[in-house]
This record gives structure tokens, sequence and C-alpha cells, in this order.
């Protein structure tokens, strides 16, 4: 039986903390799909369609890898993939709060879903996608957090 | 001389993790108010009124127990009630600080209140009114979570 | 129904962070006992008579509050004195953790028992009988740390 | 070489919680500049003037104490004034977390930059500029929270 | 390529919780070790022979799981073992920091090795081994948190 | 007025992450005393005659660095050396809550000390001296941890 596991995330925009993950989650199951949350209502940076590009573009070449944009709840989507298993990144506690609340709402609806929690690399604690907005927003340099696809994306969000 | 304990939120909606909060405040203290915000500015995802009338169905059959809606400062609202205890209930770290603050903000300005915390049973750790909107607008279903009377309220949230 | 609660712990020895506590209890509840512990295996620094004398002059004057030593288990303490309530002292997140795994075990092995947590006057924050026990032996004056029948006992700790 | 630290922050209002630290950063190095954001995108309560003469009347007679407005971001406005220590205020955990992300960001850009954390007194733990504008709104008074000339300015935000 | 996985520990006696983390692993991964430290310097309550049929008969049943004692740098037993994935079950805040240290420095030893975090059973929030000693010792009933064949063992605890 | 700031701990040995401190405390203030504790009572692994070489060693080349045993209090040995700055090092979670209990029990005892908080190199987040031994009594490497004069010292530590 194939192990599929689904790295759930809006990506807005990909980052190389999130890259870091997928490398690791492939190196622990067969198959792994990124799947980009599209949900109204939750207004994102960049369009779905650039986000799926940007992330395409940063996985290339590695391998059992897939980027989708899924809509509606994750386990519904799970189902669907008939995968059993959810990736997330563990940075901070703040994260471990809100990822340990959504795990457990996730298992309540769905026991058979397990999440995996993986510790990216310490270089990348402090990365995050807002962040990186924030400073590209400001005229910063955002070439060392994410991969070299991204930056030009970012770089229209400079403000005038 | 009876002892008043206050329950303050917002309750947008009541969820189960609420509700055993009341609960447990019955048993400790004479009279319970479960005192609902209305304040201007903090905009809310049910009027006042469908919260209140939520909060009384999930409370109907708990002795000593009264549902309002208040505005204004909670420190105001307790002195026109007679009240010193505030209760509220702590799930996670975050809850933690955030109430922590609040506490000692409103004992400040009226030493003589004081907050207990309790622990809500452990099911419902990872509950939150907001998460439970979020898997209704997603099309989840919310019945293990919210009183029976909620679950109409939040199946109008569901995206088209 | 007088409601009684419970205040365990080791004192060893009490400071003025856990008579806050206990003052801030009395408002609360109609009796409050003192349960010090004299567990076997968890060696303390001050003899449990000490211990309970210097709890006594502490407290004095403080009505409704009793000063017991008791062995074994909590539960079993409640049950023989009809307390359904425990009061806990919460400082910072590291208590926290360990309180609530401490009141959920409880709840575990008596569901009527409520743990009840208090905050304490934020001058306490950073006070623990450890500490005040290190300062003293350090040579360091602990008066404003603990009621002024203790410091006697705290000399006796000073590095020769 | 004279020690220029740069405090940054919105200031939105200043608080007791900033005079305190901004008073213990002028006994540490030789000047201390309270560098007020005034980026587009993140609204603030008062506009960039106002909120920049609420510091100069708070922080009068401290001295060595300069007050600017900047815009962009941090790391460059360092390089602009010769500066290399950054001042933050450490209240709570998640200050912390939040706190560490941005140093880290910052020492990433400009590794010789370094951020000093400072422990305000602990009567301003609960404070906060966003706890004392909400409560402002809803009435209540904040003379014990703010330097005396914020108060007419937080009297405005109230609720009518 | 079979994916195996070591959940090392001290297993001091095993619980519901270990129970719980293996069933999750076992899900995840072809094969699950056991891994319990034998290590000098530290003392366990259970003799490593004692530990090790505990873990086998609380484990009796469940496929692709073996029970091993170890010594030395768990680094080093990996290599041994062909393995490339280490177990670690998160609870709580104070687990976090000290597995992700624990983490951080093999990964810093065996870049090859990943640590996967799980999350068990919220029933089980509460369990630690050393809590269940605690118990036992003080004469209360622990049937509720360890695996039938492990209460003989921890009723020989009890204080006399 | 020259800037005397106070580095106090047990070094029981000096890591690169205590290094790290130390180098970055050298470039906010004039003069850094590293105070190694010889209190009785706390047994360390290493002599302080021991753990002093290793900081002298570690430390060769640092400018405006000083290393001393103290015993005693630390407000009474900061008195002695007229220094009024406290370093410390944050590393995470766990260490705040200490260190700010720490820090505010100096403060209400020196009301003039400051207490300082640095961030360490990212990668120095997963050291402490206690897993360095840990891993030298297991036999790992240690070299990547510690300075070069520290190794021998460790390797002494093995198990047989």
């Amino acid at each position: 039986m194939k192990r599929i596991a689904v790295y759930p995330g809006s990506f807005d925009p990909v980052t190389y903390g999130h890259v870091d993950i997928v490398r690791r989650a492939t190196a622990l199951f067969d198959h792994v799909i990124i799947a980009v949350t599209t949900n109204q209502g939750k207004p994102s940076t960049f369009p779905i369609d650039e986000r799926l590009t940007m992330l395409r573009q940063a996985l290339r070449g590695l391998p059992r890898v897939t980027v989708e944009a899924f809509e509606g709840l994750l386990v519904h989507y799970l189902q669907a993939r008939k995968a059993r298993i959810v990736i997330r990144g563990l940075r901070a506690i703040s994260d471990f709060e809100y990822e340990f609340q959504m795990a457990l709402m996730n298992r309540h609806m769905a026991p058979q879903v397990e999440t995996v929690f993986l510790m990216p690399d310490e270089r990348y604690t402090y990365l995050s996608s807002s962040l990186v907005k924030e400073i590209a927003r400001l005229g910063g340099v955002v070439a060392a957090f994410v991969p070299r696809s991204v930056s030009p994306y970012l770089t229209r969000l400079k403000n005038p």
C-alpha cells in the first residue's frame, strides 16, 4: 500500500522553509501532495494560480511530489485522495498550539487521519510567508528566504 | 452572602466547551451570570439576540444560571451586578497569557474582583467558536462540537 | 452546603505568594484547608512540624482557614474532608503545564473534584520557596519574600 | 565610539511600559533613538505626528533620547543612523517568539546588528497599547497606564 | 526500501500513552523498533529486563513491532539498525522544547535522521511514567493508565 | 563611566553557545566579566579551576574580557565589582521563565541592576552544557559543540 502524505497550506508564497519540509516528507512517505487552500473569505496576497506556479517551480526536480489546489474541508480532500497522513512543520510554540488544535479537530472528524509533525532546518525557524512579504513591501532583499522563482513576485509588492 | 460569578465572553456561538465551563462554575458558586459582550467595533458573526437565544437554549435546565448582554467595561458591569468573581476557561498557553493580562488589568481597575480559572474537559481542548465556524463554512459537520440548537445557525454559514 | 476548598502543597517554607493565594481563596469559599504534604521519598528542607508552625503563624488572623498535614493521595484526602475544590496558584507557563497535568489526573481519579486556579499578585510572580531558600543559603536578605516568622528558619540555612 | 541604541515600535500610543523600557535603555547606552514606524498598510489609531508629540512629552527630561519617525526597513534605518543596537521589551512568552523571529531576521539581513531584550517593571507586564485603547473606548480610566499627556488623546476614543 | 522507525525512551514503565504512539507509528512505517535505554548513570525504577517484559506484553499482537534494549548514543544505534526515522510523542509545550533540542542535536550528528513527532490521543495528555509511579506509591489505582500487565509491577512501589 | 557587564553561570563546561554570547556582549559594553559560580551544595561535573581554565582558553584573544570565580549572591558580587549590568542568553521558552524569575528577584534586591538578554546564533539554540556532557558520556563526538580546548575534558567523561 502506497503511503500518501498531504502537506496543506496557503503557501502565499512558498518559502525555503516550506521546501525544506517537503524534502523531508519525501524521504518518509511514498508520495507527497502539496495541497494549496483556495478558500473564499480568506484573502490571499497572490492568486491561487500564481501560488501553484511558484510552488511547482520551487519543487521541480523533487520526485514523487504533486502540487494541487483544494477547496473545502481538509478531511474531505484527504478522503478523495485516499490519503491518511497530514504533514505539518513545527517551528515555534505558537505553531505548536494552533497545529495541535487543528490536528485534534481533524482527528475527531476523521480518526484514521494521522498528523505528522516535522521540524525544519533551524536556519528557517524565523521564516514565514508574512514576514517575507513585509520585508519585500519595505524594500528589503528576500533572495535568501524564498526560491529564486518567487523573488520577482515579491518585488511587485514593494511600496511605491 | 451569595457568591455571584460572571462568565464574560462573546459566545459567537456557544460551544460544548463553554457549556462545560458553566456547569463547573455552577458547582462552585451560588449564581452564574453569562455576560455576552455587545461592544461596537468588534463585529460578531451572529447578532447579539441570536447569541443570547443560542446560549439560553444550550443552558436550559442548568440551575442558578442567567444569560445577559452587557456593554462597556467588565469591571463596571460587575459593580452593577454586585459580583466579585469572574470565570474564565483556560485551554492552552496562548489563552493563559491573554487571560492573565486581562485579569491583571481588571484587578488593577477593581482590586476586589477575583478571576477564577477553570479547566474544561480535555475533550474540548481543541474547541473554539472560530474553529467551529470555519468548519461549518467549509461544509463540515459540527454536531459534535456545539449544542443541538446551535447547529442550524452554523449551517447558514456554509459557503455556497 | 458549605464549600470547602483545599490548598495542597509542600510549603517548604510558606512565602508571601502562598499567603496571597490563601487570602484570595478565603474570599471565594466558605472554608480553606491548607494541606501540607508529608510524603516520604520527597525530602523537604524543613520537617513537617516546622512547616505547619510557620504556616499557622503566617496565616494567623485569617478567618475560616485550617492548616493540616496530609499523607497519601490528594483525592483520598479530599474525600475524607468532604471537599470538592482544589486551589492552585498559577504564576507562569511552566506552572501551567504541570498544574494542568495534575488537575486532569485528579479529575480522572475523582470526577467530582474541581481545580480552581488563582493568580497571585504580580509582585509575587518571581517568588518560589526554592528561590527563597537559595537566597538565604547565599546570605541574602529574605524579609521581603516571606512572613516575618519564617525569616529565622531561613537564616539557619546560610552556608558557613 | 558612542553606542547608539534604537527602540523601534508603533507607540500607538506610548504607555508607561514603553517609558520604563526607554529609561532602562538610557542607563545602558550612550544615546537612545525612539523610532516610530510610519509604514503604510499598517493603519494606526493615532497619526504619526500625534504619536511623536505624545512620546516627546512623555520622555521630556530624559537625557540622551531622541524621538523620530521612520519608514521602510529597520535595518536600513539603523545603517542610516550608524546604530548597531536594537532595544526590545519582553513581557510575555508570546512577545518572546515574535521578537526572536524578528531579531533573527534582522540579524540575517544585517549581522552586525544586535537586539537587546530588556524586562519592564513587573507592574507593566499587563500593559499594551491596544489594551489601553480598548479600555478607553469602553469608558474606563486610563490615567494609571499612560503618561499624563496621553490621556486626552485616549479620551477621544470613547464610544458614544 | 523498508522504512524502519525507532521509538526510543526509558519506558519506566510503559503507559497507555506510549502504546497509543506505537500504534500510530505502525500505521505510518513498515517496522517500529521500541528502543529502551539502559544507560548507566540514569537510574531507573524498574530494571531493564522488567521494562522489556512489560513492553512486550503491552504490545503483543501489534504487527511489525520489535522491543529492544540499547546502550550508548541514539544516532549510533540508528546506524546499526539501518533506521533513519525517530518517533517521538509530543504532549505539551515542555515536551516540545526538550524534544526539539534533542532532535536538532541528533540531526547535527546524523543529518540523514529525521525525527517525526506524533500527537497521542488527548485522553493521554496528562499521562507520564513518573506521575503514574507517584500515584502507585501513594496507594492510588493505576489500572486506567497502564496496560494490565504493568499494574502488578506498580503495586510493588506502594509506600508501606 | 565604563559600563561593566557580568555574565554569570556555572559554565560546566563552556560551550560555543556561551562563547557566542560573550562575543556579542563585548560589542555592547566596555568590559565583560565571566563570573563562574562556585557555590557549595550545587555539585559541578568539573571543579572550579578546570572550568576557569577552559573558559580562559576558549575566550583567549577576546578583548576586555575577564574570567573570575565568585561565591555567594550575584547582587553582592555585582556591588563588589561596581557592575550594574547582567548578561544572560535566551534560547528557549523554558530559559525565558527561569531567567525572568531570577532577573526580577535580582531587581528586587538591587534595583539599579539591569539584566540584558541576548539571543545566541540560531546554530546554538540546541546547545547546553548538560546535553554536551550526556553525548560525551555516551561516546559521541563533541568537537562541533565546544571550543577545542574543552574536548579533552569531555572525553574523560566517557562511560567505560
